[in-house]
């Protein structure tokens, strides 16, 4: 295994101080349980949205908190759960007296551990769940479909309803429309390295993929020779086009996602093939994001992730957000 | 070789559409010869910055092309020069009455080719050369040091300069200044693969680094075994700093650049040890920049850089910027 580390065991706590000194102007990093807040103190009256998952999947979450997005993020070690004590923690630190929003991707863990906090703290909070891997139901760690890379989208446009004054209602019940409006799938060409682990998670030939591949390296629908880019991009746009039930003339967002070891060349003719397969169906990109927000620690893939839009989703992708790792309008 | 690609020829084309399609709010590309500029025109009487270099390095340079920073980038093919009809025909798509700066770094192609170009163009023209990597005189492709990540902080302090009324001299001058106050160094991990050679470029053992790697691969100081995180950030810093005759108390940006395939985990965790290591050495660091900027296709490993800052590079630092790949205050 060769990463930039120390101790496997200080890993997480290493990479978390660099974070915090690196963006302190935007974000603070708390130990013991680890948290990520908004360095700055929440407004009262405003339903705060916290976040959280196990690490490797960088920038997402602690990358998203911050203006317009998330108040706060649960880092749980690399692909394991964090502890109920973090979103506890973490809901006492930034709670605002308008509720808690928790932003939860369907994995076992995930939610019993967000279940048992949000049962443990005073005050409401509301529980969106994001589901929106079409490749496969039920997986290694995941009964249903897995939350994948809608992840994002979910957080900046809850976040900027959050940020306007929406209620918790409002935004629990915008964030499950988003979800229900998002469908992706992804692709790896390689593994990624646990550190704790050592080695590998799974093994791929020198010419194969995993088609349809879980961000933790979970099995996909098929393993496969790798195909050329547009076939690729065929078949998982027809995947999630079948599953949205997408029309003619419909507006989008387009997610080319990269899963942490491709290049951005790669990604932006991801994203050239996808338009061409788009626009032949009469299918509009009216929103673009292309980038590294939901990996897999190293490893080589992509996925593509598609949102139908209307009016008020493209008005709070719109607004501005300032993180660190996604930022406009600030 | 696993790429996203249809084929090695259209590789570039396909990766520039999609660039091009996914911010056609902020840039334009164009084909035969390959530029990419703003998508708005030049203001009159503006000194206008171009750059260039091989693909391969992205989000470098096209991803600076915005304002607050470039005006025009010119690709060349993965790790090729750009030709000089390139540079000539973006000189012509945005030139502004003021001069042309080019930013180049120094590899033999580059120079001779925006050499030639500058002296084709009619009108005034001035040339920064990078040459900030502090660990190889001369190299694969380079007589002197190579230019690397300082490039990006270059870009964007004179990119401010010449969006604020900055003369071509002016510009020229801090381009020179922010070079020469620059070093970096880099590790690898792993190789990358040129698409069209369709191998590595070099072969590691499974223990290995590259000690001083280049952004092509070139051989660095020596082959070693890997290194705990905290040795690795300490030699490199120790050779920057010492070539820098950096003084206790003096304030620097801190640039930790990942080469492509390396999660920002990882990336965090060198800064967190860079601070360790400066903080020691009552080195403060005023500004920071942590990502994928000055990439090497695939290749796992991180690079250093640390500028030497004063009030005027603060504040053409601090500046609004709105490119694709870095974006703030706007």
């Amino acid at each position: 295994m060769k990463k930039f580390l120390n101790s496997t065991d200080d890993f997480l706590k290493e990479s978390l101080q660099g974070f915090g000194a690196a963006h302190k102007d935007i974000i603070s990093c708390h130990y013991n349980p680890n948290i990520i807040t908004r360095s700055k103190a929440t407004k009262k009256g405003k339903v705060v949205i916290i976040s959280g998952g196990g690490s490797g999947h960088e920038p997402m979450h602690g990358g998203f908190v911050g203006y317009g997005m998330l108040d706060a993020a649960c880092p749980g070690f690399v692909f394991s759960s964090p502890s109920p004590d973090q979103m506890i923690a973490a809901s006492e630190k930034v709670e605002g007296g308008a509720g808690i929003l928790f932003i939860v991707k369907n994995y076992s863990g995930d939610i019993m551990n967000f279940q048992m906090a949000s049962e443990m703290i005073t005050g409401a909070s509301e529980t969106v769940l994001i589901n929106d891997d079409v490749a496969v139901e039920d997986s290694s760690y995941t009964t249903g479909r897995r939350g994948v890379a809608a992840t994002v989208i979910v957080e900046k446009i809850v976040g900027s309803l959050a940020e306007t004054g929406g209620s918790l209602k409002e935004c629990k019940i915008l964030g499950d429309k988003v979800n229900r409006n998002s469908g992706s799938m992804g692709v790896a060409f390689s593994s990624c390295t646990v550190p704790a682990a050592g080695k590998p998670t799974f093994k791929l030939g020198p010419d194969e993929m995993e088609f349809g591949v879980g961000i933790h390296g979970e099995p996909g629908r098929r393993r496969d020779k790798v195909q050329p880019a547009q076939e690729i991009t065929n078949e998982l746009l027809g995947a999630i086009i079948e599953d949205l039930k997408l029309e003619n003339n419909g507006e989008i967002l387009l997610f080319v996602n990269g899963m942490g070891g491709t290049p951005l060349t790669e990604l932006y003719l991801l994203y050239d093939n996808a338009k061409k397969t788009l626009d032949n169906k009469n299918i509009k990109i009216a929103r673009s994001l292309v980038g590294n927000y939901c990996t897999s620690l190293e490893m080589q893939g992509a996925s593509l992730t598609i949102t139908k839009l209307d009016q008020e989703l493209k008005k709070h992708w719109d607004s501005p957000v300032h993180t660190a790792a996604m930022r406009w309008g600030l």
